[in-house]
């Protein structure tokens, strides 16, 4: 059979074909103290502390970009997801669906950078599953992950928190996994030196997570730093104000953005913070987070203001524009 | 937009579009004390015990058959996975990989389905994450869950305890998920009464929890009882010995089976277990099956015996037959 070189139907029946497969890739690349495939359901002995659980899915396309793939992506999104949360991740669950026709050599390179990544973040792989797609019915590999950290007990982090007056930080430059991406698809034949930023964002929270004035963080996604703004006008039922001449966005992106019409305010980041914090302990959290490698462009972009739920953006030129909320999607896949 | 019938890219960038499909669909059905959808990690309290996790991929086609859905079939599936681990389901977390074009009253339903099955069986929706596929790149639906339980110290289930003299039970009659769902497919042109044994086990495995000579339960999904059944042989070195006659299968499923060139011993359950005990509480564990709804068609059907790494088929004529391991996939997207 074709098996030697592509992902086949009988690599997802259960029987020899997927246990080879399971064993020879996934249990291979992702194996750790804890990982038994041979169990249905895995025992997770966790330190003290509240239990917290997030689960995210994978489609980005390219399967691999300038700075990342989607094997460590999706360890960094769901290690992301636990730290913007005040958590410290500890397991990972893996989904995989794969397309008929895969190759094996691109499968193994993609389960080698999710264990780089995993490792990295010290975050192990607990359970797994795959499901092989017939051809025509998925888009080469998607992965759904589901991660499990542990945080302080009275760690208390949400929307509700903020307040009139805050101020509002975002650890680096934004809008480069989403300009990085769009580049890297074929089809705008456009070539540039971008590189997504996607990364664990875990040291950058642990260094502000003291902090009594510190009510929310979150990662920037899909949607952006405005799709973030617009959850926090939402839940503060305040204006939120943008700085546009403080908001770090590196040049390629901003001409990338120019040539194909996108604002990088609505473009996925993939290893940034926005963090809203008390004025005060605002610029503890920024010279805190410039001492680290992944916070040297960290900026003070916004404050919540006063006024009625919007989401403003003082502009470069001492204008003031309205930033929508995101409808139509310019980028399927981004993540 | 068309976005008043079906599904489109929109509902999947993070905007205005996919908060209002999670809003309107999967937390309207899913809403649960338990579940926010405003933060990006759960905190789960949970009862005292260890803790259990697994996670499984689904992507049955039909969405939707004679027995079941997706929806539903994704919560079986996880709290059966957890039940046969004998954990006590708690939490689930759902990816949902939507294609663009899905209607929203296909969605709608489905998901109603799976809020039925969840409440049924007392699991809760911590948290979950929506992907819409561009058309062409899914399956209308594929969905992926993670389920969190909780197990009694001290519980000692797996593999390794299986002895040879020890007996194998089954709760119910086996292949009818597959059958049903090969019936529901219209490419086959045949109609029948058939319908998915799609179920939670927790009775089941509940009602033999206790027992001091239980050494290993599994519910026999993608490649059926014999691909269990292999997994003994592999890991004890023994010989597996079925009783072909002590089998029990439904007359439609054998005479599909039979018209269509498959072996319902190869066929999924999804409401089913397989159990090895010692002989002497196998009597016990088949008559506490017995006494309960699901467990009425339950079977002793075979033993561990002497010998080497193999699965032998007695059959209902006297002779013997090897049963191999599954190779090629007859059945792509059966769960």
């Amino acid at each position: 059979m074709s098996g030697d070189r592509y992902i086949t139907l009988a690599h997802g029946n259960g029987g020899r074909f997927m246990r080879a497969l399971i064993e020879n890739v996934f249990a291979r690349h992702l194996a750790n103290p804890q990982l038994d495939i041979r169990v249905d359901a895995a025992h997770l002995p966790l330190p003290p502390g509240d239990i917290m659980i997030t689960t995210d899915g994978f489609t980005v396309q390219p399967l691999e970009f300038p700075g990342g793939d989607i094997g460590s992506l999706a360890v960094h999104g769901t290690v992301n997801d636990l730290a913007v949360a005040g958590a410290t991740p500890v397991y990972l669950t893996l989904n995989a669906f794969i397309e008929e026709g895969l190759e094996f050599v691109q499968l193994d390179r993609l389960m080698r950078s999710m264990a780089r990544a995993a490792n990295e973040c010290r975050i192990r792989v607990a359970a797994g599953d795959v499901k092989v797609l017939r051809r025509g019915e998925g888009g080469g590999l998607y992965l759904a992950t589901t991660g499990v950290g542990v945080r302080r007990p009275g760690l208390r982090l949400g929307l509700d928190r903020i307040c009139e007056g805050d101020t509002i930080l975002v650890s680096g430059s934004v809008g480069d996994h989403g300009a990085a991406v769009l580049l890297a698809r074929e089809e705008f034949g456009l070539k540039g030196d971008l590189a997504s930023d996607a990364a664990s964002v875990l040291p950058l929270t642990q260094a502000i997570l003291d902090l009594p004035g510190l009510r929310f963080m979150r990662d920037p996604t899909r949607g952006g730093v405005v799709t973030v703004m617009h959850d926090i006008a939402r839940s503060s039922g305040l204006t939120v104000r943008l700085d546009e001449s403080a908001t770090p966005i590196r040049e390629p992106v901003r001409g990338v953005c120019d040539i194909l019409g996108y604002d990088p305010l609505y473009l996925a980041c993939e290893g940034r913070v926005v963090a809203v914090l008390s004025s005060e302990d605002a610029s503890r959290a920024l010279a805190a987070w410039r001492a680290l490698p992944a916070g040297v462009d960290a900026a003070a972009i916004g404050v919540i203001g006063s006024g009625e739920q919007h989401v403003v953006l003082e502009t470069s030129i001492g204008g003031e524009r309205l930033l929508e909320e995101l409808e139509d999607d310019p980028l399927p896949r981004i993540c």
